[in-house]
């Protein structure tokens, strides 16, 4: 932003003192710069409320407004409703004016029993998509793998047999292809945000993208992400915030809700809450799933296991369907 | 937690296995030590879910549960519920079985007339106790440092007339018994969470104490800071959340919902939110309020002020008086 | 490490008095564990001191000692020295007792000219490795994304011409054989470290790895992702440590030095130093790069650029290389 | 930065193109902004490469050069050299010209046999200053507190004793004007570098200070916390950084060498390395030290202790005196 000139140095101040006040009477934090010939020029922080340059430009005194060029044009043209699996008996909506959505399922497909009985135990809680892991990307290479493609065989018939939609995370280019074929939305996990040819790999199908933040992912480089994934081919991209890193809060990462907030209501994206992976612990995903739809997210997607014993990964922050389901009907009761 | 050993040591790891598959199952993280003899213990994450001790002991084969002594005994056995200027007409009670508390005021105390008008505007909007500014850490040295002492009679003043409880943030050993005179609870603030000395001349007043979050600081560091006002002689301590540091996500700070959720539903602690100091921006703050409040937060800290533009410091986070009583009135409506 | 009981309560609590000052003489960091039944046990932290257990074993009153399994057994027995293009007029030794390296080049192959030139510069520098980038991942999917296989024979063909050892990025599964076949090493960028496909794909290669550590990976994590290359079939892998995220240094990313020392000094590991992307800033290269290798790395990865007004990516902080050849130069005289 | 315009849009972007890859040839990470009208403009990142502003003027086509006035002047005038205890035989020159500094002590000063063995201890070593806590701020309100006014002139005494500077922490602004009567230089500690009050306490002193990084502060708060020293009456501050908070690298704090490089090259201030609290392991301190001295440090202050066993607090940090005074010899031969 920057002040028109007054005739001497000390109006000009006096002009930039007005204008100062005036921007930050608006929400937003501002840096004052002085050239060498005087003149006065604001800057702006991004992490300030979104204010239209139009009340921007009617503050007097400003005489230009300078502006970034937005790096994710097509992100911001984005439709804000997504319907997973439209036209279909397990279609659903998400974003927009759409109720809050529920996705649950397991963290990995152990076997065709096992997501059968979770697809209608997650349908019975009020879900509408079904989330179930088959390609596992673990922290040590000799942890659990997932089953693979015969995984995502039993994924889907128990989705289609529960009337749900059905979401699955994509580690491998290779594996890209046969997913998109049966799945009504990839995924793309936190520690491939940044992997920019699977990014590519996977907007190249033309399904819709769920993709979370990576561990310390900034908003821009989330975003970033995003705009890859569309101008690759996706056709929309749910956002979905699981935690980052910070100091220890007791907590396995740090829920960022405050990004949650800007992405839903300063820029009006469809974002999800992934409360199970922020909280690592089974006590307190309810809490986080709840504190993220506050936020605004416009639906939580949560780990869940009927038998956590058994479970081969994540059984900690697993929750019991049957305690998913008081939790959201008591919710959506109020 | 150490597992009973069997007579072979194939025998002792599948009671282990059994072990290990029963901790998950309860909800724990663990890792398993091997001694050199062959015996097997599980060391258990300390961010996993609270379970109660006897929970773990009644597992088969679990020989013997080592623990931590608690190194925050006085915080663990503190009441759950703080009363504010008990006894008086503007008594605020907060934590417990009480319901959501709002507490609100400008950032900085700044004429008399402003915090008079500013306490009957926050009282009209819900809130139950004043909060300002008039000893101001600022990260600059030429910030406004607030109006000191004259402040603080304005303050209490506007406080009685209201009707409201008081509280009022201390940097300087050397104000603290003067304030402690005058106001219902003292706040420690994040800048000063670290400084040993302060909070024992502040736990000394006999005052109940508003204790931030520092900057970066772990959820043990603050139980701990909490517990040294404890010890000074503090009656209790309201801890209060305002978000960490983490990677930018569009606010000015990471509000560790997932801290308020611990500290709240595992350890049934009264604890506040600010989301004021975690956005940093006007339109989310009360996105973050109610996130806050839906993690377990007994009460929400908001800064407001009802002309921005006069404001002498963090002006573009603050919420007009109106706006804050929509969002409360609406929230307590459903 | 548990402590022996003596007869009474007090007389085991003043034994394990006497060992949690043996051990902290020794330099670990202790938690003291006690149980029901009054036994005593220290947990001891991972970021202490390494000691090796015989010498805890011998501490009077330790009764038994546990210890976690390694979870990167290959890593720890994998050889110190790694030589890349063996047998050949080009090879470069790295690690073990070998001198300190350098390893530079353009942070794009942007022609053959180009990397020529660049070539011979750097080989005058005092380099043994020519590094360069032709499948480049960006934040912005519209930034320049490097120009691909032909590039990438560029590259080869002007290392051998200048007798330099050569590595270059891979981002995409589908490249892996293809770059194997022509450079002497496979490097897997921070952007990816956690995509578990690729590093499988690289493993599989035989080819050692320059591994470089994830923005906000901790050791474990990225001595797992190590693991996973050689459990893949990777000879050898060299370490790279390019900065972290932290506050707001001044540098783009904060070094970790002290990773750098426990990798090189505690583990024995070959560890290079990346001090381009950690300082984003010409004028801290150099500085950082000799802080890089006093902490114990074995070599320092720099990326230069003669004509940096021309350069497709990084131009800020890519250093000309007669800077380099100076500083190397002085450096190695001292 | 703005550009001149041109006659029509596209030749003011090309005018704009030259000088972005000019400024990026110069060291400079840019933004461009457009304004309504075309005028375009570029903000510069504050961690470039720093350069004069008249080199930027001197692009061609680059019609005002926009800057930030200094938020910390007295800083940036300060003299780069400071001498403790001058005109004595104790006299120790730090930063400038002056040779690399050795400040060394125990972490507490626990009896006064102990602090007079290690004052010569350290002497011996090549230190010139001795430092020593005598009012510890620990992170447990039930940790040791140290010993107080009686140790304090133990402290003096010894390093008086031995030819030696002094300099201990003082936590409480009660405390401070006792301090400085006995002692060169007074620490402010990570813990309380955000005190304001006790900031302006420690300024009015008028003796030097030794400034320590809070846990997590950006470079900009740690030098407006200078600043705050200096506007209060401090001759001079000595910046020391011990490390903040990251991701875990195995050792306690990720030693910010970046920030050390950007103080020393870029602004020429002095500033110290921490490496005992930074490593919080023995094992790598040395590395550590020697990295933070590459980097631009001017000296390095170690914790030692000859008893470690008996150590009151960070035992297993502490270097015995002949390992530092080894490694300080040797590094001085080179």
């Amino acid at each position: 932003v920057r002040v028109s000139p007054a005739g001497d140095a000390a109006s000009t101040a006096a002009r930039a003192d007005d204008v100062e006040r005036a921007l930050r009477a608006l929400g937003l934090w501002t840096r004052r710069h002085v050239s060498d010939s005087g003149a006065i020029a604001f800057a702006i922080s991004p992490s300030s409320t979104r204010v239209p340059a139009a009340e921007l430009a009617a503050i007097p005194h400003v005489a230009e407004l300078f502006g970034l060029e937005s790096p994710h044009p097509l992100l911001d043209a984005m439709a804000r409703t997504v319907t997973l699996a439209p036209g279909t008996s397990r279609a659903a909506v998400l974003g927009g004016a759409a109720p809050k959505a529920l996705l649950a399922g397991p963290c990995s497909v152990e076997s065709e029993a096992q997501i059968h009985r979770l697809a209608h135990a997650v349908k019975a809680a009020g879900a509408t998509v079904l989330r179930g892991g088959v390609w596992k990307p673990r922290t040590s290479p000799r942890g659990f793998q997932g089953l693979g493609a015969p995984a995502l065989r039993w994924l889907t018939d128990a989705a289609h047999a529960a009337g749900l939609a059905v979401v699955t995370e994509v580690t491998s280019e290779r594996d890209v292809e046969a997913a998109a074929a049966l799945v009504d939305a990839l995924q793309v996990g936190a520690r491939t945000m940044h992997a920019s040819a699977l990014l590519r790999e996977v907007g190249r199908t033309g399904r819709p993208v769920l993709l979370k933040r990576a561990f310390s992912a900034s908003l821009e480089e989330w975003l970033l992400a995003a705009e890859a994934l569309l101008l690759a081919g996706a056709p929309a991209v749910l956002l979905c915030e699981r935690g980052v890193r910070g100091p220890d809060g007791g907590a396995r990462n740090v829920l960022d809700v405050g990004a949650i907030a800007v992405c839903a209501a300063a820029h009006g994206l469809p974002v999800l809450v992934d409360p199970s992976h922020a909280a690592g612990r089974r006590d307190i995903v309810c809490a986080l799933a709840a504190a993220g739809l506050a936020a605004g997210a416009c639906g939580a997607v949560v780990e869940v296991h009927d038998r956590p014993g058994e479970a081969q990964s994540d059984a900690p922050q697993a929750l019991d369907p049957a305690v998913l389901q008081a939790w959201w009907l008591e919710r959506n009761l109020r």
